[in-house]
């Protein structure tokens, strides 16, 4: 307890390092992690905790902007101790009645914010958007060809899928994994500002139905990986009711957005979604793993994946077998992931996860407002953050008087990693980097922890000079 | 903390209930579930935690008998708290140094105890044995037919796998899921003692080449879930190398016996598959989830998997990137599985968890000694157990005059569910029971809490005797 308590505050503490960077082969070297035959003692396993964690990312640390999934909130993380010492599996109201429960309400209030009148519907907590962006695959795919279950793929017309270029990875990873193919994924143009072109998607969707293949899901994006854009989902809604296609929401980062008053318009027509995926553990701050999958018709979910093991989910127990909800998963053991969701919901209050949210867009656009006429920085789109992110690029003084150029470019596009990687080697702060079509690399900044504050953003301004001008 | 400890203390106490059990509307009603605007304060927060474990099964209790997982082991608790503080993501060796190379370290320790030559090959920590078997099945069909990625199943052949009739209903959800359909696995007949038949293995195989169609896998089981049976593995490896069909080995529940010297002859011929499923959160009770796939030969997860997401992989960090392993997952962000695995390794050692295998089968034994002779119980297979399940029918004493007839099966069926019931209202254990076949529903015990003693056995006994002898 005192070795992770003592973590937890200096996870707090802005003098403390995010990282203590080792090279891989450093790190294997320099301790011995071998498993052996024989048991260790109390003292040798304490002395492994320590190490494991001076070694840890300090993801709870303010000046951690490296992922979508920054921060730790000591409720969420007490629950999620809670969670571990109750070591429980979700497939049965015999086995986690109060967690079946709590999973129910949940659910249930998620989909009442999305606008799903009174709440209705059906959906399950996941490990990661990935899993849940298949699940909503699979059920769009099932909801068309129930035959699908049974007879495969080989029975099905070519199906066709929709999403943005700028989308998850995890549709293809899905496509690929469900029999589909990556090919029948169709990828939208985006606009500058990384949201689906709807004139784009039709026209894609009347292509494929002329080549005899049938559209299945659109997958629209609710706040995307690099640039936070949000696709405009009623445009979309129309698309898909008019070609009667299956709309799935992937909001794993933007669904936070609809606990603000201020923000949630950004996901207006999320409410005619057929399914729609929301990490709390994203820009909510729950403690990793926290991933919803919503769907809007009951029962479904149940009818795709069902197999009825008979020592599981018998027929004849004494309570209402409503609650055995295992069956609906792909997974047969399923991890707890409710609880901490739960817990910080009660005790901070929807008014909490709002006043998070706010105050995560407002450091995002204290960010853009100092960087955007600041010298050295070019944005990589116009206009405000609609999310958190703000993407940019550092120009250290010596390309600043380059011609817009090969040359310079390809000099850019050096200049984000090796920052990058003098910051670990300082361990002073951690940002992401990527290209993206023919950008460059670029820094993507996201700001997901509350605790920041403007000082913390005007530091990693400040880092990224002091670590870049020489370049 | 002292809510978390007081009950862990509680949960190893015989005289605490196992179950303090409540219908699902009852605990519905009796209390406040809902989430609100309004933050609550610390007090309320602390009686939620109390409520949630109050009415939370015991699952660490010696007396609970009720899944493959139970027990709560100290070193694995604190482990996954380290881990919930922690709180970072599988992804990439940039968040998580240490995680990344205990995953690389542990998988390679448990596939030189697979027995693949000096541990080489790959392998993952997924969120249960569901999705490891799933992974196979997805891994086994991209090595036969790499174009199934990007063009689906359209461009292949009918693919055909086999299980027996006893395997986990995880391989028939994989199969739906993955678009190749329930139809087309195959189940194969398993002797009296639920061992998979290899002959019909062999005439499935043909019957289905003649067919025109492919057989792409056999997934053989080391532990079925309810007789805990171990197909012979090696005259499965001769069949798939014969007809160059990928072996998959779903040892979930059996794969903890090969850490016994005494025991792991019954999984003699894993050494043969091509992949393995093997959960640590079973027999060796480590906290869940912990569960492995393990793939002989490496690089084609990777291969199968990947779709280079240039926002966290991107090629041009400063370390080797062998250690980003997170583009061979399915998931995208994946929870830590491994460090409570590897922490209670170095503390009990291989010798320890040898020490806990051994146990739980001589408890297993043992309750088979006492009941195959005892009036009033019937064994559902015959001979001693080859893993901890011991599955029999309690017959109460009305039952036992009666001749072997429709009414006495009728009536037979209907005694588990009621000790059952009756159980857990008392609280003071739990098993599972289920129909399998023609035989209805048995009492199938499993052990895998070495906390767990002969008076344990001895208690359960008398108390499926006492609930049970008015019927």
């Amino acid at each position: 307890m005192d070795i992770l308590l003592q973590y937890v505050v200096k996870s707090f503490d802005r003098s403390t390092k995010v990282i203590d960077f080792h090279y891989p082969n450093e790190l294997l070297q320099e301790y011995n992690w071998e498993l052996a035959d024989q048991p260790q003692n109390l003292e040798e396993i304490l002395m492994h905790c320590q190490t494991t964690l001076k070694y840890a990312i300090k993801t709870g640390h303010p000046r951690y902007f490296n992922q979508l999934s920054t921060g730790l909130d000591m409720v969420g993380l007490a629950a999620d101790w809670l969670t571990s010492t109750a070591n429980t599996n979700m497939f049965t109201y015999e086995i986690a009645p109060v967690f079946v429960l709590l999973e129910y309400v949940t659910l249930k209030k998620m989909r009442e914010i999305i606008g799903w009148p009174g709440g209705s519907g059906d959906g399950i907590f996941s490990p990661g958007g990935a899993i849940s962006n298949m699940y909503a695959m699979l059920i769009a795919r099932f909801k068309m060809f129930p035959e699908v279950k049974e007879k495969g793929m080989a029975a099905v017309p070519r199906l066709i899928a929709f999403t943005s270029e700028h989308s998850h990875f995890s549709l293809k990873k899905g496509a690929a994994a469900l029999g589909i193919g990556t090919d029948s994924v169709i990828l939208i143009k985006c606009d500058e500002r990384g949201k689906m072109i709807p004139s784009d998607l039709e026209r894609r969707i009347l292509e494929a139905k002329q080549k005899g293949f049938v559209p299945f899901l659109v997958s629209a994006t609710a706040g995307t990986t690099v640039y936070g854009a949000f696709d405009p989902l009623l445009a979309v809604a129309d698309i898909c009711k008019k070609y009667k296609i299956w709309m799935h929401v992937d909001a794993a980062w933007g669904g936070g957005l609809l606990m603000s008053q201020k923000h949630k318009w950004k996901l207006s027509g999320v409410e005619r979604a057929n399914s729609v995926t929301w990490n709390p553990h994203k820009m909510m701050g729950v403690p990793l793993q926290c991933s919803a999958l919503l769907v809007r018709e009951e029962g479904l979910m149940q009818s795709c994946n069902q197999m009825h093991a008979s020592y599981l989910f018998q027929q004849d127990k004494h309570y209402d077998l409503s609650y055995d909800t295992g069956d609906k998963a792909l997974q047969c053991g399923r991890h707890v992931d409710v609880f901490k969701l739960w817990l910080m919901w009660r005790a901070k209050g929807t008014a909490g996860f709002e006043a998070h949210i706010d105050k995560c867009l407002e450091l995002a656009e204290y960010l853009y407002n100092i960087i955007k006429n600041r010298e050295g920085y070019e944005m990589v789109f116009d206009g405000k953050p609609q999310h958190t992110n703000v993407c940019f690029w550092y120009v250290p003084p010596s390309l600043r008087v380059l011609e817009d150029n090969e040359e310079r470019m390809s000099r850019l596009s050096k200049v984000a990693p090796v920052i990058k990687a003098r910051m670990m080697e300082f361990g002073t702060t951690m940002v992401s980097y990527q290209p993206l079509g023919d950008k460059v690399n670029f820094f993507r900044m996201v700001i997901s922890n509350p605790a920041a504050t403007h000082q913390d953003i005007d530091f990693l301004i400040e880092e990224i000079e002091r670590l870049g001008q020489d370049l």
